[in-house]
């Protein structure tokens, strides 16, 4: 019979876009022992959970918690409760994720609008702008910061026209949450999708959402009794189409969210005792001063890259704060030194998708794994690794370049 | 400004039909710092994940693997990427849970016939064949342990007939896997969902399902390649109606659990790592001993709860071994019974669903608190209750009647 070893995963210094280092107060929370799901210890950290995703979501919603799954269980639970098959979206598509919103539109039976740009920038407001009056969606769905391209799409403009005509707009910002500010409120954000295993530094297994009361109108409307599940002698009620899953249903979920705690599927208790430490740490640490990390940390960053003769890929102005995208020098295999970075140094940073595949690395500073430390450690390794492949760089002036940036800086960082 | 607390929640003894007690080896697994997901330390991981599970699956599938969601997300990712729109589905209901299965196969289409039977029982295996021939359905859905009345429904004729048909066999084992036999390729299942929060005492998040090739032949005609996710340039490509999900098409999960490892979501990873280790002490204990000791530990349970003159629900013959459901005695309020348990004894035990609302209480015998100890502290407790309620019981009895069954027992147990 086959043995399998006791787990003793490698220490790794995780820079990737995701899923990146867990802080150890939630692998500690993690290892507590489970409550039954309807233990009244259990519902009153649940209840906590909602309170703190109202914070990080800035918004005064009466929903906002987790779907169980990974980001894009929220994203289609969302898509899936909200679209009906006809329904005309709109999808502004300015990198991979983008096609993702469309792949999970298109199975929901959407009659789906895109409009492209090319990956490395975004959308002028403007132009999404004009594509809603031309095409009239019910639904506009977006995504707030593009890992694959390293941008990130300004949306508070997009967000008042679509409230003014009453679309509804959906945004993933699975990168973006805890990082950088997402004002579901103040930017008109009817659903909002956060990302545990990135600016949260919780693993992945939950997605976390919130929506407002225009959003859970239009949920409600297609609600379904569960035939028997609740009361066996009750009526299949609904109006409009009814929601094509049971699982990413949230007027199920809801109802299990709420007082009346209705049953729908068992809550993961281990991630939720990890969500709920993953949040308490991002209100400790306080919205502003973790943003002004981020910020903090991306340019002691980008000013290594660029010191050590790097070039940067993507158009600055829509820089995404934790997501810094390098260009491979000409003629260099990108995997390869990937590879050695992983083996030789114990870092893990990422390749992209698509038209971007060998053209660039991806490097990410989020949550956790955003650290001075973490910086500093793979500023100088790529130099070392740079020069075993025979790249010319500025030998060590990276590390330098950054630490200037730490010692100018204004946020407390270690 | 609201402080949230240190995490710090009580020790339960939970005893009930899931989810239970977690195995400390499992809550210091998810304590491990994480992994990438394309990490090859991590998806070496992965692969003896599903090496084990095809063991505990009892099957020579090449797919044995979870999905990242609570259990009825694999149930769901099985339904919805089987199911095509008009397909006719035969679901016998015998509890709870089947109507969940026919709430699903809706939501994906399907024209449903059912099967009812009283709840307490399970159908005579010819009963169900009869419903074959004369419904002539493309796909069978069925429960396998119903933990909504306690019963478990034989399934290998049933699975012979469906062979002899070519219709395809969805189990849902999840109250079943790692506590009684789950013989997927003896008796023909074409499709098995397993539990993680019950006999395998992993917490709740991850859903580990199997399929066959038949079942595969299905879900790889729907195939659909994702435009632009994984080439942007790729056409949609699908023969029969595209699955109607992202998050739940076995199509994209199986290339993500394959070696070509393409992307799809983001691997839970801590979950993963509980999980690995949960099937880890499985395979240690053995499949014979454990199912052994989950009949021993049931066997003292019944002992118990009859010496001390309360009566137990449902057919004896078919008595699901991990779940024993008590009649709540005539004027006794069931949920204050089950509040001083908790509160006074620190124990949890279940109330049921539907029509069994406040007339039985489910006790779970499960994995890891499917324990001597456990079944013990039960029995005391609850006699103690009774006497407060004032329930005529015959006391100490039953303690001793479980202590007779354990010395005359002939497994270890602790």
């Amino acid at each position: 019979m086959k043995m399998y070893k006791d787990l003793s995963p490698s220490l790794r210094t995780i820079m990737t876009p995701g899923p990146v280092e867990v802080d150890p107060r939630v692998l500690r929370a993690m290892s507590f022992p489970i409550l039954g799901q309807f233990d009244p210890e259990f519902t009153d950290l649940m209840n906590e959970t909602m309170g703190m995703l109202r914070q990080v979501f800035q918004t005064s919603n009466q929903w906002a918690y987790p779907v169980d799954g990974t980001s894009r269980s929220g994203i289609e639970a969302a898509l899936t409760s909200l679209i009906e098959p006809g329904d005309k979206v709109l999808i502004p598509i300015y990198g991979r994720f983008g096609y993702l919103l469309m792949e999970i539109a298109e199975r929901c039976g959407a009659e789906i609008a895109t409009l492209e740009t090319e990956w490395g920038s975004v959308f002028d407001p403007e132009e999404v702008i004009r594509a809603i009056h031309r095409e009239k969606p019910k639904l506009v769905a977006i995504v707030h910061g593009e890992t694959s391209t390293g941008r990130m799409q300004p949306l508070a403009d997009i967000g008042k026209v679509c409230r003014e005509l009453d679309i509804l707009l959906v945004v993933d910002a699975v990168a973006t949450i805890g990082g950088t500010p997402v004002e579901t409120d103040a930017w008109g954000l009817d659903v909002v999708i956060g990302g545990t295993q990135k600016c949260l530094s919780v693993p992945s297994g939950m997605s976390p959402l919130t929506y407002n009361s225009r959003a859970e109108a239009k949920i409600l409307r297609r609600k379904t009794i569960e035939k028997g599940l609740r009361d066996p002698m009750s009526q299949t009620l609904s109006a409009g189409t009814a929601i094509r899953s049971n699982y990413f249903d949230l007027s199920q979920l809801q109802d299990y969210w709420s007082p009346a705690r209705l049953n729908h599927h068992t809550e993961a208790t281990s991630m939720l005792y990890a969500l709920r430490e993953g949040l308490r740490i991002v209100l400790e640490e306080g919205l502003e001063v973790r943003f002004a990390r981020h910020a903090l940390n991306e340019k002691a960053l980008m000013a290594g890259i660029q010191s050590m003769g790097l070039q940067l890929y993507g158009d600055p102005k829509c820089k995404l704060p934790m997501v810094t995208c390098i260009r491979i020098p000409e003629g260099i295999d990108g995997e390869a030194v990937r590879a050695m970075l992983l083996e030789q140094f114990g870092i893990e940073i990422a390749s992209s998708f698509g038209p971007l595949k060998g053209k660039i690395w991806r490097i990410g500073t989020m949550g956790f794994s955003c650290r001075k430390k973490n910086v500093l450690h793979l500023l100088g390794a790529l130099e070392a690794v740079m020069i075993c492949f025979g790249v010319p760089i500025h030998a060590a002036a990276g590390v330098q370049a950054a630490l200037q940036v730490y010692r100018e800086g204004e946020v407390p960082v270690e």
